[in-house]
């Protein structure tokens, strides 16, 4: 085989207070990468094509992550990788972890390399640095194991897949906004140092986030969905937040928060949320406002899988 | 009925990352309270009886906790609490909690009050200021209503009872050291202030802990009974703990933690621990640092119950 096309979804990094450890795989959207072994191209290990955006392979985070691949497994041939995104880019969906994570496996395959999954998360997380500044393993764990996962550890990487209980689905709200140099202006928003109540306060949220998530208990849920420290440092610059999250509450969603660095917002819904008081109250709050948007219902989605038939999708 | 009896079980507070919002309850021990309307004593509201220690109402734990509940109630008999303590106070093994709890529902049971759970809390918890300087409610949560527990909440008191996988049960080493002011000084031992890398770390445990614990993986048990903060800085007062860890893990321990501010020691097991090595490791550890001790097994205890027949206990 020398061309492999694989897929990888949309992510929610955070999801409340899980700022660097959790992250959740969505079918809102979703990018594919097509890598190709291609002699065409002589000396130039990776060409990118396919995309708008950024195309030079050692910023781009799908190029860097497969270029550190290919170094480290001696690979000298020349690979084409042709991204076509799904996923918005620079609105707290996952976009450049996704690409990372979909150029990542693609390549493994072409190869036939042996790359566990938590090297996959490792290659793809390198890719991260690319574009927040710091490398981040959340939104790119998630779009590899798909669902819930928990990242454990950064260095060596550990990732653990979570069972979401069967009740729960996602909404999304995504406002046209974009924030130059957004995801890193968010990290830079994020404070140093926290009181320990602001610990305790957290850890709580945790507590309750993973039990209802786990174990279906949407007033867990609804509890555990809030973060003092990094959210509510980064609240400022989306002043439509706060509305969304109490007007979602109040029409049943199980729990409401910011998609990693935003701006979009991600609520948690089961057969108890109104989902057109939802869509009726977000028209309301953001035409107000004057913010385009869109809303996109999604379920837990699998993790990066190569598509066989790349022809037919 | 003017005599009842209650009795709470010991609890274990933390579990690691678990500062003031986890805690569990463990059949280790029990104490058990009898509450008798007691004409005989005149105008003095409540008397204690029945226990070595301090029999001060006003600074004993369940007393304090007892005269919260009979003003708020507008109840002015004279009652008397017999305490029967099971429990080893000062051990880190809730013992003033667990007194607290039982001499809580005691009374209410006497004069029929309808308490919640959370209300029972919120009066044992105000006794557990009386030994530590704050009140805290993580032991108390435990002892009341049985099992692992989440504070979600301290104002207003809301507890929330998760369940623990069936294949965990407690070993606790509970070393004879007895430190002035325990408690009190090892809450000064905790950080005011923390980094924010010292929170995902945290945060990590916790969530792998909580999977850990109800969902039966006991390697994410072990991963994350664990903690950067609290545990990290109190671990200077118990120079045989670090040892004791490391030997109960290798021993096939799913998980080790100081057992609330200490000096006891408690150990998730199960049925890959080696019971007889985790023992004769202890012994060798601790008789090496002329340190007596004692071993109990236990498993998760129900939550603080009225003793219909207790002579026959």
């Amino acid at each position: 085989m020398d061309q492999v096309t694989a897929i990888a979804y949309s992510s929610s990094a955070n999801m409340g207070p899980g700022y660097d450890l959790l992250a959740v795989a969505h079918d809102a959207f979703y990018d594919a990468v097509t890598a190709t072994i291609n002699p065409s191209q002589g000396n130039t290990l990776l060409t990118i094509g396919g995309m708008e955006g950024n195309p030079d392979p050692m910023t781009n985070t799908a190029g860097l992550s497969v270029i550190n691949l290919l170094r480290d497994h001696g690979i000298n041939e020349p690979v084409l990788l042709q991204i076509r995104k799904g996923i918005p880019a620079g609105l707290g969906l996952g976009s450049s972890g996704a690409s990372a994570a979909a150029a990542v496996s693609a390549v493994s395959e072409l190869f036939g390399l042996k790359v566990s999954m938590d090297e996959k998360v490792k290659y793809s997380m390198l890719g991260e640095a690319a574009s927040s500044g710091t490398p981040h393993a959340d939104n790119v764990a998630a779009s590899i194991h798909g669902g819930f996962v928990v990242v454990e550890s950064v260095s060596p990487v550990r990732v653990k897949h979570l069972t979401i209980h069967r009740s729960f689905s996602f909404l999304t709200v995504i406002p046209s906004i974009h924030i130059k140099n957004k995801t890193k202006l968010c990290r830079t928003l994020v404070p140093k140092d926290i009181p320990l109540s602001s610990y305790i306060q957290n850890a709580r949220f945790v507590t309750e986030l993973i039990a209802g998530l786990m174990g279906g208990d949407r007033e867990l849920v609804k509890n555990g969905m809030n973060d003092v420290i990094v959210e509510a440092a980064r609240k400022p610059l989306y002043p439509f937040y706060e509305k969304l999250k109490i007007m979602m509450l109040e029409a049943g969603a199980a729990g409401v928060c910011i998609s990693g660095a935003g701006p979009s917002v991600v609520a948690v819904v089961d057969n108890l949320s109104d989902i057109e008081k939802i869509r009726s109250g977000t028209e309301e709050i953001l035409s107000r406002m004057k913010i385009g948007y869109s809303i996109v219902e999604s379920k837990v989605a699998g993790g990066t899988r190569i598509e066989r038939n790349p022809a037919g999708n």
